[in-house]
């Protein structure tokens, strides 16, 4: 009697924390300094002393009624107020705490867009390989159908040409994230342009919105030069899905928003959308004491360069050794090219060398494996003779 | 383009949180001290003291990767241990970490419930009136339909009769809040013996489960010698949703669980199936840092004898008034028969003398109001002159 579908969705293990158990079980076996786990995404740098001790601050010095107390659904006012001005700050942009909406992370802010703009069982969201792969789970639980528009290679960036053979009257929304889990690209200001274009005049051709959700966990984490554009100034029906999960390294404690630009059509009932799915979704209210962390913590991160130093001794060490990588910008994920077409036996393959990569097939891109170096930098160093067998396996 | 349903949802204000804003307003104008807002049921004792020396030894002490860092998504498996093992000594019961499944309230139990047995778009949820009126929300929003048995009179207990009637092949199951808002009525151990009685008889007569989903924030908020029944152990089809808000008085942190028994039939399937439903709602995980705070913190509870002076004061006022209510023996809310039989309009009347009371007609009561007493004990004693020129106009 219970729901079958529930099930399925519980036992089925992902293919990442099945590889999360196999490397514990290895550890064991071989010790953990001879394993090469780079199967999850967990952050790898401890959240700032800063955020420590304004949390104990906070406890120690505000009414404990106020702090633990319910807040509106749409988060403390101040609170809302001080990310809007952290933001400007930053973006040059307007907001104030009439756009921001309090969440329980990015996928909460994910469901809460899903389930605000879909109203039909056959509405579409539309998204780009390669994707997040909870993104799927996200949408068909809130009524719609994902799209996935085939990658654009070698680069990764958006193909709107394509794009607009994948978008019908049926499309909602189109869903971006960048920087990208698992290619670690940052969708450039020319692709984030042209999709605007396109998107501008497909509404008109359809009469109605199309949305644009942006999920932007990874923003901070973008290397040199490189900056992830912010979609609200280049599309007006944009929706901003946020989490402090990585920028602050804390994906436990579920804080994140939803911003809804101004500019936004129908903004006032768009908004009212947005806190009625909150509501028929059962989140209440974000965590209060992390909501009020916010207050003096909106714009700080963690160290966060530690990816960067990762990044370019992956990078080098893997092209050095023949593997073909796309350059990842930003994120702290490497995307590589599999040297068998067969991601799964690929993988299985570097398990011998006690590597642990996850193949991208479930992230809608055979060929590739998806290595996340949020790791300790020496772990990176001591992996590369594992690597290195596993190139001259293919050799 | 957005979801009229969510914009429903999210733009119609509830009568509860109106009635909160005009206190606020009426506030400005004659003073705090000379309004009475019994209109919320937010916790009026602070978390105790061990609570908050216990997040401040955490975050001191516990490495921050591990404290904020995810755990897998049915809670931390040491947090679970320390939850099962503190039901055991309180009610000697055999739980273990593989009945519990940590969530981000009793919302989001309630959420993930639903949604792991609603499996078709006509199947039942039935509950009693009066009952809490988020109830409607999650099991529509889940795909099910919620069916309300009229009120027992005059004690508010379980009408088993009565229930058979409402019991269809297409019921999933039996909702039940106890000690219940807004009645504060604890559900005998005779009526859940006769409950337990009926569905058992039902599920055999149907050949499918009809499970018992108790709703129990309001547990340890108990008077005098009576107690809430623990019901898996009269129901072997029982799921527990618990949350630590009121006991705890951490209504804003969003922590609390589902108790899968292991007697459930089909278990396994069972606790997965509350896995996926709480992926397919992007839950994630709770909270970490409350997680791990049970750990020492599980069985632990605020000063609670303060709601039993505040019962007491106001149901000897009121009654001595004249008004007839139901005796609570938990929760904090006491449910008044009005004067007139339509509430709203006896609402309007307090109003008058800045009593700010709830209409019980979304509770699925009218006739009635909800007088929430988690208030300063001298509100109520200055409240009572107030009561009194309200009584007096009914004279």
């Amino acid at each position: 009697m219970f729901n079958s579908e529930m099930y399925q969705l519980g036992s089925k293990r992902s293919v990442i924390r099945e590889l999360f158990e196999f490397g514990k079980q290895i550890s064991k076996k071989y010790g953990p300094e001879n394993v090469f786990d780079f199967s999850i995404g967990n952050p790898s740098v401890p959240t700032p002393d800063e955020v420590k001790e304004d949390l104990i601050k906070l406890l120690t010095e505000k009414d404990p009624m106020a702090l633990h107390g319910y807040t509106s659904a749409q988060g403390d006012p101040n609170v809302r107020k001080a990310v809007a001005y952290n933001l400007n700050q930053r973006y040059k942009t307007n907001f104030s705490e009439k756009n921001l909406y309090m969440t329980v992370g990015a996928a909460a802010s994910l469901c809460i867009c899903f389930r605000s703009i879909i109203s039909k069982e056959a509405d579409e969201i539309v998204t780009f390989a390669p994707f997040f792969t909870e993104y799927r789970v996200f949408v068909e639980s809130n009524g719609g159908k994902l799209v996935v528009v085939p990658p654009k290679l070698p680069d990764f960036q958006i193909d709107v040409e394509k794009l607009e053979k994948y978008i019908t009257p049926k499309t909602a929304a189109i869903l971006i994230n960048s920087p990208n889990n698992p290619s670690g690209v940052i969708y450039s200001e020319e692709s984030i342009k042209s999709l605007s274009t396109l998107l501008n005049k497909k509404q008109k051709e359809y009469g109605h919105e199309i949305y644009l959700i942006s999920d932007e966990p990874y923003r901070e984490i973008c290397y040199g030069d490189k900056k992830t554009p912010f979609v609200t100034k280049y599309y007006n029906n944009s929706l901003v899905c946020y989490s402090y999960s990585k920028s602050l390294s804390l994906p436990g404690e579920r804080i994140g928003y939803v911003l809804i630009p101004s500019e936004m059509s129908q903004f006032d009932q768009m908004y009212a959308a947005i806190c009625g799915a909150g509501r028929s979704l059962g989140y209440i209210c974000a965590p209060t004491l992390f909501q009020f962390l916010l207050i003096n913590n909106a714009g700080k991160t963690s160290n966060l360069e530690v990816y960067k130093e990762n990044r370019d001794l992956l990078y080098n060490g893997l092209t050095k050794l023949g593997f073909e990588c796309v350059y990842p910008d930003g994120a702290f994920y490497l995307f590589m090219k599999t040297k068998e077409p067969d991601a799964y036996k690929f993988c299985e393959n570097a398990k011998k060398y006690n590597l642990l990569l996850v193949p991208a097939d479930d992230f809608g891109c055979p060929g590739y494996v998806r290595i996340a170096y949020c790791v300790k930098g020496d772990m990176i160093k001591r992996s590369m003779e594992s690597f290195k067998k596993l190139a001259d396996e293919y050799k």
